[in-house]
């Protein structure tokens, strides 16, 4: 049977593209984000008691998965990304029902131009992501530590070296100063978690560029590390 | 904007009616369901490597709550169900896209008469639901155990007594012997967490009714304690 829903609101975030966003919620907990809600559903007391949670859920809608045909195995990149598993095996977007549940830390829940928005830390999402649903971590109901975890065992490491060439640490300190603080922060801890594909060749010096926001962060793997070589505003598109 | 899905399958349970249903999953441990896959997406490659995992989300619709004008503010009953919250600071059905997850213990994935079905326990889940998605559950993502729960603190106490006068307790034995073992188990687990609404008066010797597969489970309550007082097969509508 067909079931049809409509978005309360969307996410915006610094994540622009897909090559960078952390493959779960909570790996870059200091990445803030905004659930902006639509105006029919703007009704404070919606939200009411909600704030006395540390964390929410959010159902989303993998927009970029939409409309593509659904495959029954997906390689993660927890495996290399040259193994395959059961799409239902898998967090993945390209799923037949393409929707997504990231739990994030609710920091406040906010009016801004009069328009009601969720601020919100540790989110995984695309900037633009449809939000459908929105509830109240239940550590009691969802908390369940021991839970055995299969192919995804331990937490990915954060373990690779983030250093900036002269130019790009430049640059980081004027966006940090003007509208940006704590971007070091973010970058380091964005590769920190080595975005490339778990397929990704090792290439000396192969250049690689990441948006967050309107900034272009552009960087290469040399000897085992990250070094970020540019950070520059782009035309908003 | 409006996004259409479509259910994998559906659950069949125990629980035939609202009432009764454990509150949130894993309440009641020992309730098993099955998900029972729909033929289009019986492939069994889709849930490859998934029998590694122990727990697993299940994003369902809330049927019985579809085509219902959603309120702004519900009355949770672990509020004593007369304080009202937002409807996103609850898990309640009733809200502008009634999806609901619950998180399942995956005890086994098989194939019956040729169809694929997951064998689960734990579920608080209405016979017949329709279910959207099936996803892992990892424990270095989704648990957090140390997150504040706001009004829905501690687990709720599953501290009733419950008796079974003399004829119920004839019935069960009966029951068990044939085709539901563990049955006995099962109603004390289920009225152990109280299933009245919590604005239910407190007149003595009020008669209640819950639905369990074919079976039709009367009790009543005195001094403080369930009494069973009736088992009884009633037809299959």
């Amino acid at each position: 049977m067909k079931y049809m829903f409509e978005n309360i609101g969307h996410i915006r975030s610094c994540f622009k593209e897909k090559f960078g966003i952390p493959r779960q919620p909570s790996l870059v907990p200091d990445a803030e984000a905004f659930v902006c809600i639509d105006p029919a559903f703007q009704r404070a007391e919606a939200f009411q008691a909600l704030e006395d949670f540390s964390h929410i859920w959010l159902l989303i809608v993998f927009h970029q998965c939409q409309n593509r045909r659904w495959r029954t195995t997906v390689r993660p990149p927890r495996l290399g990304g040259n193994q395959r598993v059961g799409v239902f095996a898998s967090r993945s977007g390209f799923r037949p029902n393409p929707i997504g549940q990231s739990v994030v830390e609710l920091v406040a829940i906010e009016m801004v131009k009069g328009a009601l928005q969720l601020r919100v830390k540790g989110a995984d999402l695309l900037d633009g992501t449809p939000v459908l649903d929105i509830k109240p971590y239940l550590p009691y109901a969802d908390s369940l530590p021991h839970a055995k975890p299969g192919y995804a065992g331990d937490r990915p490491q954060a373990g690779t070296e983030v250093i900036f060439a002269a130019a790009a640490d430049l640059a980081c300190r004027e966006l940090e100063n003007e509208t940006r603080p704590n971007l070091r922060q973010l970058i380091i801890d964005l590769l920190a978690l080595d975005p490339r594909p778990g397929y990704a060749d090792n290439t000396p010096k192969r250049h690689y560029g990441m948006r967050l926001w309107d900034l272009d962060v552009k960087f290469i793997v040399e000897s085992d590390r990250f070094v970020v070589n540019e950070i520059r505003s782009v035309d908003q598109s």
